[in-house]
């Protein structure tokens, strides 16, 4: 639980992708103030009311010198984060008693690439705090978001398309996927989620799915790869927008590993659309018990 | 194997896609005469130099006099066939004594279907032949089409691949899918495999797949549904053309489940357009042993 009392910076960590400002506002709502230490080649949004400094990967003095001077003792590693570019390291002083750590950190998973990283936080008297420590309430919750509900046909359809996203995990793959009943009408590449979505239209345009709008459910989870990092995918306003105007029926996402960003306005715009938005467990269960 | 000396027409009973023309033309030029017997509202192609005669699901008097009138013995059943709809069903004497089967067809699985239809023609003294037995040499082998050889990267790549395609085949779809290396770069929905191959062009424009062509790899292969029935997907000319305007670097299909379409042309388009084609195993492998 995120400790409502304290009010001493949150350090943020920060990598690729939306999460890390999310999880700096999810944070600065709960009361604390953040530090986003942007990391240079990896974060590329914008800090916002935050406070912010970047650096390079390889760069340890400078990240412990700076989060001491404001403050910080718990620190989340936030974002996309793949094994960093030789030519992006910035080697300090920090860096250079940490070569060793750093060539191992190339080298390994991910998982073992953030124990290693975890404990040489610690050992610097950093606290490395999960996301659900300093931001609950950012992941989706099991249950609908807003008034619609998917019918007991939906409900199977919602369990089937986990099922197609448990069998792709393994593959690093199909982190959605778009279905009407049991047919699955796409799966997400590379493409990314939007792209994904838009090709129903395409279907619809060209006959290959006939069936009336609103029609289609956007089933998505995180990728087995990313559950090792403190990094989601995001469905907002945007993921929203795109499904009304595919004219799909609702959104299914995996409760815990799917932000909602834009959280307190998802239900109001959810309604708006007349598409259900509901997470669910990795069955595909959307009410508890 | 095709009995070369046998002169009477073999059968076809043409339903939807490409594959029954396919057929008829490797029937031809094995020697015998070919008969398509175009069911309406699932055939859609062109009889060419064909005999051909149109009849609808449930006109099983009007199949059978025709068939016997040209002297057919052998039966093919080819293409793509959904249960039909009722308002397709055009109900002649020989449908009428044969409604309960019709009924038992429609409700049932492709597999009990076909073999409930295979002992209908069997009882009237047909013999229902498999694509196989009349048309060798249509199924791609296992093993190269053309000069081009995948290396150990991408051979490691194709068993990655049609890993991917058999976690798929529960779920009825991800007939293919385009790989780099153990990346999935696309899986195929509804879109069709030219839809999804015209992705790659866009995703490396989007520098979402910056590899410089050639790079990327097509592997295909039947559904599992697809495989109860005389029906594979096809790979021709304009399969290898797409695939070059997408800059792949080759194409590997389940041998066996996958046609060649123009098959001569094959292995003359692939060296033109410096792609390895590839048959292989439902493994991946494609060297015997």
């Amino acid at each position: 639980m995120a400790d409502m009392g304290r009010r001493d910076p949150v350090a943020i960590l920060a990598a690729g992708g939306r999460m890390p400002r999310l999880v700096a506002d999810a944070i600065s709502a709960t009361g604390r103030p953040v530090v986003l230490a942007a990391l240079s080649g990896f974060f590329d949004g914008e800090a916002g009311p935050h406070d912010m400094f970047v650096l390079s990967p390889g760069q340890f003095s400078l990240l412990f010198s700076r989060l001491r001077q404001r403050g910080c003792r718990d620190i989340v590693m936030v974002g996309e984060m793949k094994r960093p570019r030789l030519r992006d390291l910035r080697i300090d002083w920090g860096g250079v008693k940490r070569l060793p750590l750093l060539f191992k950190v190339r080298g390994r998973g991910d998982d073992s690439a953030m124990r290693l990283l975890t404990e040489t936080f610690e050992r610097e008297g950093f606290n490395v705090v999960s996301l659900s420590d300093v931001a609950p309430g950012l992941a989706a919750p099991i249950g609908p978001v807003g008034r619609l509900l998917p019918n007991v046909k939906q409900t199977d359809s919602i369990a089937f398309g986990f099922e197609l996203l448990g069998a792709l995990s393994p593959f690093d793959v199909g982190q959605a996927a778009i279905l009407h009943g049991r047919r699955v009408l796409a799966v997400e590449g590379a493409e990314g989620t939007a792209a994904m979505i838009e090709r129903i239209a395409a279907l619809r345009r060209s006959g290959r799915f006939s069936q009336t709008p609103p029609s289609g459910i956007l089933v998505k989870s995180p990728k087995a790869s990313q559950e090792l990092r403190n990094d989601m995918p995001v469905v907002g306003a945007a993921t929203l927008q795109a499904a009304s105007e595919a004219g799909l029926a609702g959104i299914a996402v995996a409760a815990g590993g799917v932000a909602l960003a834009e959280s307190a306005e998802m239900a109001r715009l959810a309604d708006q659309y007349g598409l259900f938005v509901v997470g669910c467990d990795r069955e595909g269960r959307w009410t508890n018990g």
